[in-house]
């Protein structure tokens, strides 16, 4: 995975600090990046702050190669991810010519009201990011892409966005678990198996189910061989001390 | 809430970046932290690496009033929050006198092995967070509270934490809702409601339900008359649109 592109998320939105609102988006897009092989390696939550917007796009595009941000991109007044971005890169925030257009044409007359004008108004140079569900595009710029924060219009901006992106390898995951095994019995052959597989990610994640507390060890990397090599060492460990190891991840 | 103290939330694991497990902890912090005044200003999801956990930890100690972590203090490989801690903070990593006597007398003879011995080592001059559910204390280093990443034992630890937290006024929230009323209508009016209420931060969230969709705005901050004040004129400026306002958050 060392030499994967890297991504790092922005959820934009005072409703996520302040708990009103449950954030569904870094789950999906972690393992949808996954699968395309540009693995999330930082979120940051943040506030509808301009200043804070701003230092925050600029500090995190230049250290992973893509930077994803959710949320901020409506009509109101606390929507301004658009205009912060546009000031992070410098350029202009102005009228997105294919944008207006379509919007324009989707309303009707007088109904293209200076708010919804706001959602057509893009840093120069933006390129638009479809969906198949609102007529208000996400955008591109550089490597940030800005999407909607409501899930179901984040998912299909996402469906429009991925194929362009140039991944890499696929992040596979294999697993195994096993019940009533606690992880301080398993931890020092577990931190044995690691250091025999260093291109693997081992992770151990203990579970607490109405019929049963136990332990499922996953192993994640650009390697599907090494992974199932590595989840047999952790399946024979678990054997030896006594568990019944079952492959896969605990059932819900 | 300008003058309220503030709090960041690192959330440390591979997991969450992943996609493996959906993140349960930021609402509830976000949620449990704006009740004592002590509003969530930033959240932060790293993996399990040590120069970007101590980096992480160095940069928003100095920015936040208090920093929260959750995960990575079990006994296993990928759990190395608390050496990065100490780390960060530039003090030994070693037996905690307190944390070590009580979990040496929790397991069997021969079962407080050295992976279980790992979540006895802390920073020094670390004070224990107490939880009623496992044995593991967590620990404050300064501004810095390490908790659990287990939902149910972090919020066993923050119940023991919080009351130790000098906090501020309590972040009030009051929200009114509509169906059928569009963002891009109400959101010039909302803008003006929102001058009129320096204090206040004005939310507007789309919601979409099977039986219909609608918008929902939402007053937060410390006075509690101005959230009120704030909300009857958006119920006013709602049914001047022709919606029909019903007080508080939209059922789920």
């Amino acid at each position: 995975m060392a030499g994967n592109p890297t991504a790092c998320l922005l959820v934009i939105g005072n409703e996520v600090l302040s708990g009103r609102t449950q954030d569904a988006n870094i789950r999906y897009l972690a393992t949808r990046l996954g699968e395309i092989g540009i693995p999330l390696r930082e979120v940051r939550v943040i506030p509808d702050v301009p200043e804070t917007i701003i230092g925050t796009v600029n500090e995190v595009r230049a250290r992973f190669d893509h930077v994803f941000t959710t949320g901020g991109i409506g009509p109101t007044h606390d929507d301004i991810t658009s205009e912060c971005v546009a000031a992070a890169f410098g350029v202009p925030w102005e009228p997105h010519p294919e944008a207006w257009a379509r919007m324009e044409r989707h309303y009707k007359p007088g109904e293209f009201n200076a708010a919804r004008q706001r959602m057509a108004t893009m840093p120069r140079g933006a390129r638009l990011i479809d969906n198949a569900i609102s007529i208000a595009p996400g955008f591109t710029i550089g490597n940030v892409h800005v999407m909607a924060g409501v899930p179901r219009i984040m998912q299909a901006m996402f469906d429009s966005l991925a194929p362009t992106l140039a991944g890499g390898p696929p992040i596979v995951s294999r697993a195994v678990h096993a019940r009533g095994l606690p992880e301080g019995r398993i931890a020092e052959g577990l931190a044995a198996v690691q250091a025999r597989y260093a291109g693997l990610d081992l992770g151990s994640y203990p579970y607490y189910r109405g019929d049963g507390n136990g332990v499922a060890i996953v192993a994640k990397g650009n390697d599907a061989v090494a992974a199932e090599a590595a989840i047999a060492e952790v399946t024979k460990l678990m054997a030896g001390l006594g568990a019944a190891p079952v492959q896969g991840e605990p059932p819900l």
